[in-house]
Formats: structure tokens, C-alpha cells, sequence
């Protein structure tokens, strides 16, 4: 996203939550630190460099209340949000809600950074068969299913039967747990679907290099997601990479989640 | 079940499941043991004993198919089930269609055993809170949802969040791993509800001493399940494990699933 602001030659500034981005991360780039609860902080912040547009990158690991530390801004922000805000999603719109009230536009990455956004097809050369189709299908209803409920965006499918479903652990512990659940016969497929009422311009599914390689070492055949509504973080080298380890990656257009 | 087929003086006969159950869990009964596979030679014993009732119990591992090694009698219901049987339910309806059909009546352990199924209020002695209620009813909706896909029947949820959802890993593995992902602040809670389809004969979710040993085990406060939807089995010994360790076990009626 960076790379992306510096090639267009756009002033950015970056505000990393402590305790989520990794320390020294922006070492050499204009950034501030602040906590999840000060939002009082933030806003001085952002209000200091006074942006046109904010895009949310990144996993955030939701804080319990405790951790949280509100302050008055932050309180006063959970008090207006806590009735609708059990889930990630409800939670997010809020914060949207709460940025653009500010007179920022919140813009998804994949408006930022061309090529992000999943698109329909094949990623690489190997191809999903009949049985991997028929379990993207089912990981895709699975997946729209708890992404319903606001509890996780992705699944595990083999020969028809759902391994595993993602609820807040993630999906790298999804991914671990589901391959040493397989049985005998051909292997698993991870699905990530955003939820039917997803909020596109944060928290869409992501894919990576990081995630062909855990899907491949938890023995899994491939990954599908749903075609404009996933991340593939760099497709060239998630392209690269899923061919040296001959598993898929494949974008499935919506319409088509039957097999 | 045995004993209480004794206690009634019936006579009956168990027909074990090779891989599954206990070797030696039947010596001293009569019974014989079965490939999951070998759908003829079950059904040669079950001529032979003649039943008028069949109840299914335990758990079954869903084998792979290259397990099952199916006879032609297998193979036969197998060509028959296959369209709709991806998941537990639709098998397990195919395959009390199948029993039926030879004229044995299926019985729910249930209807064998009083006080087996379980009664709305608390068994022990311990009260879920407020937010546990709240968490309870998040359950609820998160594990029904699950159910109404055939995927799993069991959620853990911790102020109000959802850390877990069952698939075919079985309770006591999303329990250790929901335990693991908690936050600070009040601890989670098990929910386990039937699916909205689930035939009531077979496969009812269960709660006995070892969950409740489990659930305290990962840190989580209580248990709680859908009134008329699930086993409680050995409901005295599970009120005085629950109340030894200070978890609450309570049924909640299928109506009031909201708090």
C-alpha cells in the first residue's frame, strides 16, 4: 500500500495500532502509534495530517473490553456502537461511520493498489477437478453461512464433508486444524467467501504467498475464492508459488458457486 | 442402555462397529461385531436376532471411503444414499430408511432410557450470568445455523464473540481450541443444539461428565443445551461433576433463545 502511495506520488500517512502491526515496520515512512482505546489520540492524528482518504490494511486481533483502555472518545464511540457491534462487521461499519463523519472517505485497499481485488479464473496452472469443484461449492456455502452470522469468512471441504470452520482462531489455524482432520482419498479445498453483507471496503478475505503455503503444507489441493469479493496479496508470486507447490488457486464468480 | 434393557428385563442384542466402539466393551453381552462396510453380514445378524427395535448409540468417525471397503450389499445402499448424503444427517436418514424397510422399528436412545433427554433449567448448582445468557443465545444461533447446513452442532461464544464452531472435529477438540482463544474478562460458554431438520432418533447432541470436565478443563463457564434437543447423560453425575468444578450445565427452551 506504501509502494502503491509512493508510485503515484501521494502523501500518505500511516497510523499503526500498537500491539497489532509489527514494531519497526514503518521505520522510514511518516507514521504514528496509537492504541486501539485512545481514540482521542488517533483523531488528533489524523486530524493533524488531515486526510482526504483512509484505507484499513491489515489483520487487527480483536482486543478484549479490558485491553481495549477506552478513552473518553474511544467510550463514548463503543457506547453509540456496543448495541449492533457483536460481530467484526458491525463493528467496522462503525468505525467507517465514525472516520467518514470526520469528513474522511474511507476507500478499500483495491482502490488503492490495481490487480488486488480477486478475479474470476485460475491463478497459476493447476486446475481444480470435479470433486474439488463440487467442494468449492459447498465450502462457498458454508463460508457465506457463518460470514451471514458475522463469525468467520472461510472453510475446509473434502470429498464433500466440511472439516472445518473459521471462527475467530483464523485461517492459518483453520487450515492446520482441517488438514490433519482429512481422511484417505482426494484432499481438501480452503474456501473464503466475504459475508453476503460484507462491507467491501475493509475486511474482505484475504489470499497470500503465506496461505498457498500453509494450504500446501497442510496437505489441502487448493484454494477458491469468490471472484471480486477476495484479496490475492501479489498474484504473481501467489501464482508462482501454487504452481511450485501444485496446489490451486482459483477465483469463482458468484453466481456459480453451484457445481 | 444396556443396563437399562436388562432392568426391563428386554431382550437384546448389540451389533458393534468395528473400529469404533471399545474392543471389550461388550464382553459378557450378547453382541457380535460388523465392518461399517459389511452392510450383509449386519444384516444377515440382524435377521438372525430378529429385533423389533433398533437404537443407535455412540459415535461414529465418518470413515473415508476407501474404509468402508463397501460389500455389494453396502454398495447397493450406498448408490442409493449417495446424492444426498454429504452430510451426517442425510446419511443417517438413508440409513433408518434402510433399517425400517426390513420391518425393525428405530428408537431413540431416549425413548429407552428415562431422563435421558434433556429438561429445560439448570442441572447443578451454578447460574450462567447475564452475559452468559447473552453469549448462550449467540450460540445458539451460530450452532443452529451450522446444524441447518449439516456441518456440526456445538459453538462456544465468549462475550458475545464467536471463538468457535464445530465441524467434524468433534466437541472436545473446539473446546480446547475455543478455551485457547479466549479473552480476558468473563469466560466462554458451550452451546450445543440439534440441527432445525435433525431427526430425533439418531445423533442428538450429548453432554456428559466428560464434557463438563472438558468444558471447566479449557477455562469456560458453562454449558448449556436446547430442552428436548439433546442427551444428558447420567444427568446426577453430570449436576455434581458441574457443580465440583463450578460450571453451570443448564437446557434453555427452544423458544427463549434470545435472553
Amino acid at each position: 500500500m506504501i509502494q502503491a502511495c509512493r508510485e503515484a506520488g501521494r502523501p500518505f500517512f500511516v497510523l499503526a495500532l500498537e500491539g497489532q502491526a509489527d514494531h519497526g515496520a514503518f521505520d522510514g515512512v511518516p507514521h504514528a502509534w496509537c492504541r486501539i482505546g485512545a481514540a482521542a489520540k488517533g483523531e488528533k492524528i489524523l486530524r493533524e495530517f488531515d486526510p482526504q482518504e483512509m484505507v484499513f490494511v491489515g489483520k487487527v486481533r480483536r482486543p478484549s473490553l479490558k485491553e481495549i483502555r477506552p478513552d473518553w472518545r474511544a467510550l463514548k464511540f463503543m457506547v453509540k456502537a456496543t448495541a449492533r457491534a457483536l460481530g467484526d462487521d458491525g463493528l467496522l461499519r462503525a468505525i467507517i461511520r465514525e472516520v467518514e463523519a470526520e469528513g474522511v472517505k474511507v476507500v478499500g485497499p483495491h482502490e488503492l493498489v490495481k490487480g488486488l481485488l480477486a478475479a474470476e479464473g485460475l491463478y497459476g496452472s493447476v486446475k481444480p477437478d470435479r470433486q474439488a469443484r463440487i467442494d468449492i461449492a459447498r465450502g462457498m456455502e458454508a463460508a457465506k453461512e457463518i460470514g451471514k452470522l458475522d463469525i468467520g469468512q472461510a472453510a475446509v471441504v473434502q470429498q464433500g464433508i466440511v472439516l472445518g470452520l473459521e471462527a475467530i482462531e483464523g485461517t492459518d489455524a483453520l487450515v492446520a486444524r482441517a488438514g490433519a482432520l482429512q481422511r484417505k482419498g482426494p484432499g481438501g479445498v480452503l474456501v473464503k467467501a466475504p459475508k453476503p453483507r460484507q462491507e467491501r471496503r475493509i475486511d474482505l478475505p484475504g489470499v497470500g504467498v503465506d496461505t498457498v503455503e500453509a494450504v500446501a503444507k497442510a496437505g489441502l489441493r487448493g484454494i477458491a475464492v469468490e471472484a471480486g469479493g477476495a484479496l490475492i496479496i501479489d498474484r504473481a508470486k501467489v501464482a508462482a508459488r501454487a504452481d511450485a507447490l501444485g496446489v490451486f488457486v482459483v477465483g469463482v464468480p458468484r453466481a456459480s458457486a453451484k457445481p
